[in-house]
């Protein structure tokens, strides 16, 4: 400093240079912190709200109206282009693929219809035109209950604030089909003042009860996880809770595991359906995606469903989740390569390799339990008494349980491989132990040879087998789709000119 | 510098003292730099070789002393305290934990003795400890050929120069034992002239050739991989390449999967032993580690065996390769965390958790061969026929082969758990079938009443349900100790003192 006093002192320009060039910086930051600023608020422009809407709205192009990006990726979940372009079709029809399954859940609505799901926009629809949810034609008529439509729309809250959950979780599906209009959307997940992350299913809610937990000490990022952990879950319908009411419930008070869960069955003596063949009492695995993907070593990492289902991606200078839910192999780069370094392909081929190697071993089991089904009856035909059965009988649902946990549940051999291979060979066991008992007890009932395994190459094959009369199925599905949901929909639409909004604020 | 000359110009002193300031710089410069050299000479130095000795010298102590850190670290190879810690034992005798093992392998030497193996420093100690090796009294003697003695010890590649590969696979066990005293070491690895990594052992060149691969195109990072694959691997005695000789072969040529070498043994007729109760053809898996390994997710990353079980560690400002081979748990710090950012324990949960998975199903899998083969000798023993029993033998063969693959395999739990799993659920389905056709079978020769699982809670009791005299077996082999091992190594002593070496270079 002295020096430069001594500089200046002698050299009085110099004094002059500094102070001008000290100006020019100051400028130069001043403009710089401008454009930032400027960029920032454009930002916050971006988000300030366009409409005003009900805490309870369900319809999302409203909600879109204030967060068009995260809107306009969540409408993408209509595009089945890469479903189409790795499966050659957008919505495989899994009994046709497999006429197995036609076998394995005979006497169960899913031995009628069951395709691969297409995607959040579609959930609605989808429920209406599947076979599984029959032709009703008036709101008294079944064959499914109310509860069918809980993970299907954001009118489920809506419905449940007005009814209460055991009020919403009574009746039949048929019952809700006015109400039910929008496909699963914004409010299911967030809270429409605060746009956080919410609960909005009481299944979750009383299920982190039933396991001695509570729901809302979950941080952030477990939130990403847990709004998708209200549908994609196991689940069964208790009809013991509330008078008359299918009680939505998730089976989580021992664990999440097959085991687990097949302890709080059996101690509630709890079945789905009695087997149409082997008049086992089965369990039906929902999708225990939650569960199996806990299992697994990304979770142990601590990545969430949205970390990769929903990666951040970026749109004009704007960060956001993407909210077009999707496989993650098709935004690698997004979702994988974010922490993985290996080559898109690299990484594809090692997803497809674990799915490989547990759908081998998964088809296995299909073929014993197919197998047992048809030895059981065959045992049935032959004479066999209620006491020869029991043991044959809670062989097959214990098989029948790992093998569905395992299979139903979206993604599980990627999610957990390990996992699910373990629950699929324990399967095999089960049924290993079954079929022995049975060519036991089908040789003291004189059917000496051995039963060959089945024609069952479509599924046309294996639903003539179990008598299901498909035509008149189709039929009266095609009647319903004609002359009663469009009902539903003229009623919607009037209802929901109602909903208070107020635009241009 | 307009600026500067002018100010030189106007006061002389200045020009002086910037000379003398960068006087003053490069000679801090040089100093450093001197720093720096006085390192690496260091390091240099280090590496002066201090004897010289021929190119098949196996005596790791004389390598040792040219390179003391890599020898040093070899040692501790000695160093059972990790095992210790983890399994309460330095050498676990597998037949006490698991007896069902000695039923699984009736017949057959392993069924007498089979340790948890301690470390290459005990190779040769331990081959003659075992009561698989017996007692030979004189070099005639057998029971085994001197093929086992392959993977012991740098005396083979010495040996095999001299006799040829398959003059060193003739002839018994007993007649080298004097040969072989140096534990495996640097010879079976490294080249003496160069120190590059060098395959000593036939079989792998060989094995290669099947496959129309060429060894010698191998990348150092492979080689770190293929030095252990020249024993950690799957091999079988071929009896037919070389008269008299026990020709040891990889059975790679259809590939590394538990199918594609079985496809090898099946088209060639080959079986390790018949076992002593089911009379089934049966194949003993060695210890495909380098098979399972290529097959899991490491491999995929290029992770060779030296990156985690021989990692780099420092000592004295010197990097070096630690040549204590051991399992990575016991230096995760130097081994898995250079690539994985997670905690010790979690690292070591996250193999333990999958052990614990794949030894659950393998157990299920174990018990299932064990009924296999006592169903099977029922069988017999009602008077089953050659041609009822054809279908049952090789259903025991592949279940227990795919058995064997997945158990014998060193880390296969975590080198590839998925592929691990595959294997042992399909050796599930094998013993399924086995099992029901048994049942069928049993119930037609009279055998009405299931079997009932035998009571093989111990080693003792397994060892006695197979007839062997275990007594009769140690004294023999207390005999074998006290006799003949101390003959080989006064032989050895007196050969080896011929070796040519030069010290003091």
């Amino acid at each position: 400093m002295e020096n430069i006093r001594n500089k200046v002192e002698r050299k009085p320009w110099l004094g002059w240079a500094i102070f001008i060039v000290s100006l020019l910086v100051v400028f130069l930051i001043g403009l710089f912190s401008s454009s930032i600023m400027e960029r920032r608020a454009e930002a916050i422009v971006a988000f300030r709200p366009q409409v005003k809407y009900a805490d309870n709205e369900p319809r999302n192009e409203i909600w879109g109206e204030n967060f068009p990006r995260q809107f306009q990726s969540y409408q993408q979940t209509s595009d089945t282009s890469f479903k189409s372009k790795y499966n050659g079709n957008a919505m495989i029809d899994m009994l046709e693929v497999d006429p197995r399954l036609v076998i394995l859940w005979a006497g169960y609505a899913f031995s009628k219809d069951y395709k691969q799901s297409r995607g959040h926009f579609y959930a609605v629809e989808d429920v209406n035109n599947t076979l599984r949810t029959g032709a009703p034609k008036t709101s008294a008529d079944g064959p499914m209950p109310a509860t069918c439509w809980t993970c299907k729309s954001p009118d489920v809250p809506r419905l449940m604030e007005k009814e209460g959950a055991a009020g919403f979780y009574t009746g039949t599906w048929a019952s809700k089909g006015a109400e039910i209009v929008n496909h699963i959307g914004c409010a299911d997940c967030h809270d429409a003042k605060t746009m956080n992350l919410r609960i909005s299913r009481p299944a979750l809610v009383e299920a982190y009860q039933n396991m001695g937990k509570d729901i809302k000490q979950a941080t952030h990022q477990e939130m990403r996880s847990l709004v998708c952990a209200q549908c994609h879950v196991e689940y069964y319908f208790d009809k013991k809770k509330v008078e008359g009411a299918n009680y939505l419930t998730f089976p989580w008070h021992n664990g999440f595991t097959v085991e687990a869960m097949e302890q709080y069955y059996d101690a509630i003596h709890f079945s789905d359906w009695t087997h149409a063949l082997s008049k086992a009492p089965m369990l039906k695995a929902q999708h225990p995606d939650y569960e199996l993907h806990s299992m697994g070593v990304h979770a142990d990492r601590g990545v969430s469903c949205a970390d990769c289902h929903m990666p951040y991606t970026n749109e004009g200078g704007q960060k956001f989740t993407s909210h077009k839910m999707s496989s993650p192999l098709s935004a690698v780069s997004s979702s994988c390569q974010v922490c993985h370094r290996e080559e898109t392909d690299k990484l594809i081929a090692n997803v497809y390799e674990r799915q490989t190697k547990v759908i081998e071993i998964r088809d296995e089991l299909e073929k014993q339990l197919v197998m047992c089904h048809l030895e059981a009856k065959a045992a049935w035909d032959a004479g066999a008494t209620e006491e020869s059965m029991k043991d044959i009988l809670q062989g097959i649902r214990k098989a029948q349980w790992r093998w569905d946990y395992a299979a139903a549940s979206h993604g599980a051999a990627f999610h957990a491989p390990l996992e699910t291979s373990r629950v699929i060979a324990n399967g095999l066991v089960f049924a290993q132990e079954t079929r022995i008992s049975l060519a036991r007890l089908l040789i003291k009932l004189g059917v000496n040879e051995p039963l060959t395994y089945p024609d069952i190459d479509t599924k046309a094959k294996a639903q003539t087998l179990i008598r299901l009369d498909m035509e008149k199925l189709h039929a009266e599905k095609a009647a319903f789709l004609e002359n009663v949901v469009p009902q539903w929909k003229k009623e919607a639409a009037a209802r929901e000119a109602t909903y208070p909004l107020t635009r241009n604020l």
